[in-house]
């Protein structure tokens, strides 16, 4: 038994015989011969905690949330192979463009990984490729941050180990104010349960073991850095009850269940969100807020059955991971 | 950027929007309706040392190993169902048939965890598929019993979270004394690194970021309670060793050198498998032992260069998962 549903292993075409190489088969295929490539699956918070903590390896979140199929593939390609872009007459002092979807880009986690792996003096081009919305809850940054890390420790050798690249990213995360908890349920996949917060060594993960469709939709943006500069109190008290229901019964149904409870609990829920909750509900369907965005989630077909036009894509059993 | 090559996701055909349902897309497709399913990938240990204890959550080994994409799939088919085997006549107490490949099987440590989930009372199918070879060190039972866990639970909404499960499958293996460490290292998938032992909650993991192709020659079977019920002192601290060597440098070839090592200290190098690595290094490829079994595994195309005629899979890097 193969774990490869469509039958076409790159494997058997792999040309590459060099012993100790990282598999070029995929760049191979793609024309890219010198990049290295990582996919990061998009995350969908469904109730949290905050943890803020002065070591940020420490800091953190606990809560729970949805791993996605849909997600984030970092390539960085090192200078020495043509497809560098172009820095003649750049007065940028870092010798790395990061590009995010085609376009130069200040990714701040994504710098503060290139900066914490040395990898900054060295001159190469990191590519960002999302087709999920940015700002709106699906853990794009950190997925950033984490494929960054992963590639740039490929393409360089700096010789990290898993557990170092994720405490890495979820670090430069942590500084950058752009989330908390991200970072660590994408490295893990499926339905993370975030029990303990930080990086690893620090944090510690259970999961739903549960696969599906997912669908959603996004009404925009909702800040992260805004909502954790508030007092969380509230909010983290909410999310600590949100936490123990799912350890109780550790099942999707509930997992959604305790996330509305938490949204509105915590002062959250916006009109549109809300909205599509009660209409997928009317639907017969299930449905929650991912935080943090102005967007909804639902199981299986909810938001279409309920009449709207969502993006569909699945639970993602895998973390992580090298293309 | 979905992370799925074929191109294939199943999801956009899903045809069951029960809410909170455990999507069936795959199980239409294969006809079997009533089954849950899971995937767990092989996995060949490198090098090892052994922690007995007297709670078998705490014991396990230390070690480190390579998942594969040739793994185990298990499914479970609820007696409601059409697909049960017919018992008619049968005294066996036991309500479940396993199977091994379609031939009826007493796996000890399927029995444990159906057992342990309270599902010998339930009649049911676990019907469990392999293409790897048994007994030589790929952690088939290891991967029959963590597949039936999750399986068992899906079918039978036993309520379990990931880590639980895990921990079941664990315990059941320890307890069986067919493996210590191939349970949560098939949970977790890629390159693991048991940095201590144990099920989760107990014992920690890290792993070597990397992939590519894994060729294997497995020339048959080396029991794996026979070795652990000998004296293991001189072959743990030859574990401990080449572990630490591989937390220095995180990297797939200090892996695969460090289980040369392993396996001449530890006094566990059969000769067909002492041939091949030499014929693989005088190819210019790396190879080594697959522990507890007369295996050798190497990178690339190393034992095709070398002339064997090899199977051929990948590094797998995903852990275990519901299909």
């Amino acid at each position: 038994m193969t774990d490869d549903p469509s039958g076409t292993d790159p494997s058997t075409t792999d040309a590459d015989p060099r012993v100790g190489a990282v598999d070029r088969a995929s760049a191979v295929d793609s024309g890219t011969d010198a990049s290295s490539r990582a996919f990061v699956p998009g995350h969908v918070t469904g109730f949290f905690s905050a943890h803020p903590d002065e070591n940020p390896r420490s800091a953190g979140s606990r809560g729970a949330g949805i791993a996605l199929a849909e997600g984030v593939e970092v390539s960085v390609v090192p200078a020495d192979g043509d497809e560098l872009p172009s820095r003649s007459g750049s007065t940028d002092p870092s010798p790395i463009d990061v590009r995010l979807n085609g376009e130069g880009a200040d990714i701040e986690p994504v710098e503060a990984v290139l900066s914490a792996l040395d990898a900054t003096p060295r001159t190469a081009g990191v590519e960002v490729e999302t087709d999920l919305p940015v700002g709106a809850g699906f853990g794009v940054s950190g997925a950033a941050a984490l494929g960054t890390a992963l590639a740039v420790n490929d393409a360089f050798a700096c010789g990290r180990s898993e557990n170092e690249l994720v405490a890495v990213a979820h670090v430069a995360e942590v500084e950058a104010g752009t989330g908390l908890g991200d970072v660590v349920a994408q490295a893990r996949g499926g339905i993370p349960i975030r029990i303990e917060p930080g990086a690893p060594g620090y944090g510690s993960l259970d999961g739903v073991p549960a696969t599906g469709r997912i669908e959603y939709v996004s009404f925009g943006e909702l800040s992260t850095a805004a909502v954790l500069s508030e007092d969380t109190a509230g909010l983290s008290a909410a999310g600590e009850r949100a936490l123990s229901t799912l350890r109780d019964d550790p099942t999707l149904s509930t997992l959604l269940a305790s996330s509305r409870r938490f949204a509105r609990e915590a002062g959250l829920l916006v009109p549109e969100v809300a909205e599509a909750i009660d209409l997928v509900d009317d639907a017969g369907g299930e449905a929650a807020m991912g935080m943090l965005g102005r967007t909804v989630i639902a199981l299986g077909d909810g938001l279409s059955a309920a009449g709207y036009d969502p993006d569909v894509t699945r639970i993602h059993q895998a973390g992580a991971r090298l293309l």
